[in-house]
């Protein structure tokens, strides 16, 4: 997608070297600046900084994480020390072991000289596989747009989303985010709502950047004015990403989404999931009481990051000092609310009949 | 209610003089202080800058602030400036201009010489209607809590509340939260969710503030949470304020009310509003048409104020620069999902029976 009219991916290799590069998503909105990584623990560092984030994102780096190591040493010990490092920075990221094992399976067999190559280009396999599912979930909701385009005559297609699903969160295109731009690059008339998403405000900060930087209409709202906009029919249809989705089509995503979908059903609204398959859990059939939720730091809840009159990132305490606070991470809709999961492969009805007919090869019976 | 152990109101006569005493609500919940209003002025200001905030509570300092005038000047043009400043502060607000007319009709007749004893007494009077009318939503209150408290075999009741309608919007008690109140000093074990309520925090800021202060347990959580936490079996009963409720029993207030009562519902969890009379707009019967909603302003949205590390009240930047922004400050939450209004004169169903059955006199036919 485009940042000041250029085009970028979060990350890329920088040069024939195999310097890798990323945007440094921790000075976004306010900054826009890219980082160069050239050993595995520039990796490392950015991945547990939050350079990076994003499931999808993760994977990659780490993907190139390895590559770099094996640059420098190609040898056994400096593989295993490699993968422990990067598979340290965020234990429970499920793509980062994901990618870990991925690239040693890949490199594990060969001669320590041919290794470095063939983790390069297995790197970027893996980037290449995320932007080609991130297109294709982008097509199948375009299809989707283009209905409700036709519906209302060619007006504005109002999109309401949470969080950032976008392509921040992968190296193109994003997955909620992926039919918006779709759309806009189809030249339908495409606006959206981003839900600020609090505690950690991606929505405000990552979601509206990115829409802004590469031209997509797009509006901030507080997490409590989308039912408001619902009821009075400025919303069209709600597009979400998701962190984990059962094999029953229940969607555990960023916490407030559960509000979102059942202020879309009193209304009327259609409510979509977009997803890849690598975020169906086929081992679930109940996502309220079997997804375990995090419950993250009271932090993010006390303290807002911001920039501060003088233009410096400061953060400031935004609750009652000595409250206790409850900060759970991800919700779960149930599949009952939700209109349709949208994947790389089509769009399946929230339900395991839905999900298996589009992925036979996974389901469980 | 309590602060640091002594019983405290939002606003006193602080002497014989008749100076009167407000708690400056700018500087919650970083730093608890008390203003002298002396002059009609100090009283428009305290209401412009919201150091008094709430429509129980700005109706009462504008009663006290046409106190203040005619102790100075008790002629006729001295009344009618001072009603004339007070009404300019905040135009919108129907609690200020009720309060304005009714301490013109109890002077305007009177010699000048007896006119500022009979305004102290009318705007005492104002402040005690207000906080009897409290003290009576939190009896009818308390006979759910209790009901609910005996279905949990004496476990901590959990509510959830949503803006700020404590005593710190009124004289003393509250509204949705003196229920609360009467609860915790009649020993039963509750325990309040609190939402942020972005974007202007009443929640974080001032409940959080206020039940602390006074020792009800409570949990600060972001507006995203409380789907999440009925879901989960975490809550027993919403109860909310209003701003306006109409002759049917649909109840608007703060912004994020609607998708609570959502999950509510959901969830089969009870969700009440409790309000006094002079909140039901009789002459309404379809909330979500008929009410106006005020748009604030941007800023609400974009800036932050909180204390940064220095102890200062900084406001920082946290939406991304250059973004478009809605904010709408309340919604509507339809009748058919209010458990029930409760109100001084007792519980109704949130129907026009329900209240024309308390409001007879009202109710327009």
């Amino acid at each position: 997608m485009r940042v000041n009219g250029q085009s970028f991916r979060t990350i890329w290799q920088a040069d024939a070297s195999g310097d890798v590069a990323v945007i440094d998503q921790t000075l976004l909105p306010f900054a826009f600046e890219v980082r160069t990584l050239r050993h595995v623990e520039d990796a490392a560092t950015a991945i547990r900084d939050m350079v990076v984030r994003g499931a999808p994102l993760i994977g990659v780096t780490t993907a190139y994480g390895v590559a770099l190591a094996l640059r420098e040493h190609p040898g056994n010990d400096s593989l295993a020390a490699a993968i422990e490092t990067l598979v340290a920075t965020r234990p429970t990221a499920v793509n980062l072991r994901w990618a870990a094992e991925r690239m040693r399976h890949a490199v594990a067999a060969l001669p320590p000289a041919e290794r470095a190559a063939r983790a390069y280009a297995e790197a970027t396999a893996i980037a290449e596989e995320d932007v080609a599912s991130c297109a294709a979930i982008g097509r199948h909701g375009l299809v989707l747009l283009r209905e409700l385009a036709h519906g209302k005559g060619g007006e504005h297609i109002n999109v309401l989303t949470h969080c950032n699903a976008g392509w921040l969160a992968c190296v193109d295109w994003g997955t909620a985010l992926a039919p918006v731009y779709a759309a806009h690059e189809a030249g339908l008339a495409v606006h959206v709502y981003v839900d600020e998403t609090r505690p950690r405000s991606q929505g405000a900060f990552l979601t509206a950047f990115e829409l802004g930087a590469h031209g997509v209409p797009y509006t901030v709202i507080a997490d409590n004015a989308g039912g408001h906009l619902l009821q009075q029919g400025e919303i069209d249809v709600c597009i979400v990403g998701s962190d984990r989705t059962t094999a029953t089509g229940d969607v555990a995503n960023k916490i407030g989404t559960y509000l979102k979908a059942l202020a879309a059903r009193d209304n009327g609204v259609p409510f979509y999931a977009a997803l890849p398959f690598s975020t169906i859990d086929w081992t679930l059939g109940d996502g309220a009481h079997q997804v375990p939720i995090e419950e993250r730091s009271a932090r993010e809840v006390t303290h807002m990051r911001g920039r501060a009159s003088g233009g410096s990132l400061e953060e400031v305490e935004v609750v009652a000092p000595g409250s206790h606070v409850r900060n759970p991470g991800f919700d779960v809709t149930p599949a009952r609310l939700v209109t349709g999961i949208i994947t790389e492969r089509g769009v399946a009805t929230a339900s395991r009949a839905g999900l298996a007919a589009l992925y036979s090869e996974h389901e469980r019976h």
